[in-house]
């Protein structure tokens, strides 16, 4: 078992942030030709899942998860806590904060126009999130 | 490996409970210091994600799951079975049964304020759900 | 380690295809009787979940999905590159594209109203899919 430690730096709510390349680095750090590679974010306004990474679904993307969790709506845990993300919580609890991609050849297994991204949720801008990356296998 | 069913009793539609302690004390139980808990529960209507889990959050997710499948809805499912609880399969689907987070030193790996939740979105209440719960590594 | 491919042949847009008897069949020739089956779809137009296999369930599901992200939006992908499947992109990057699954006894551990499921969400019916199984255990 391999574990290290993902970096990603966000400038604005709903960013996207491909960390295809950092896990690729990882997988090929830890030597391991066939395997599985978890990767959980430490955040609870912050969520991963795979997209095709161009500026079209990031749009998209964008627009679909406000449409989840409206701006305009009014937020029990913004008025209890007065921190304003409360939209921010509901779109990671429903994309969810893990996800576990195939190694074979110590390649990552995605699709051709498939890659891992990280979904900067928070309202917060220019926070660096911590995703723990745990690679398994041969 | 070690494994160990995890029970967990809701109320009401939209009860959200903190399996944290209990999966816990399971890393615990299980000896293992560096590896992964891996989380299933084993019913179409009752989900696993994770959130901040103070009652702000755990309101705004109930709106925003009643939202993705609004209780005054026409559900096939109902008309078919005649049970009711056609929006709670839809939200269930959605958010989807599995989770795994990482273990260091013995302890889970989530954030401050990040807390892994059953959410119990079956129009029954008072159900008792089991969730499969797997720990790997050493 | 045991890696197999599951190939799904969908026939339109919002197909539901129960994979859980060839996931069965994998763990079976797997020889492993207690461990996890990982499952990752290799496209960014295709998601898993679990669901009660039945038609109410799959015609709700469709609906939802169709709420989600509607037929009638302007996707920011389709101006782009013009190809149609913008809320596909969007659907499937909420519902995600990988699943685990415990096995016990040689069997997969799923309640007795639940199945292993691909959600075929692109707007190009006809489709092979990739599905990549992975058993791990003893």
């Amino acid at each position: 078992m391999y574990r290290k430690e993902i970096k990603a730096t966000s400038h604005r709510e709903g960013d996207i942030i491909d960390l295809t390349p950092d896990m690729q680095a990882a997988v090929t750090e830890s030597g391991v030709k066939r395997g599985l590679v978890h990767l959980f974010v430490q955040h609870s306004t912050a969520a991963l899942t795979t997209i095709e990474y161009e500026p079209g679904v990031i749009a998209d993307m964008q627009r679909a998860l406000s449409a989840l969790a409206p701006d305009a709506a009014t937020y029990a845990h913004n008025t209890k806590w007065g921190d304003g993300n409360g939209r921010s919580h509901v779109k990671a609890a429903l994309v969810g904060p893990d996800l576990v991609i195939p190694v074979e050849a110590g390649k990552l297994m995605c699709g051709t126009w498939q890659q891992v991204v990280l979904l900067e949720l928070d309202v917060n801008a220019g926070r660096t999130r911590s995703i723990v990356c745990t690679i398994t296998g041969e």
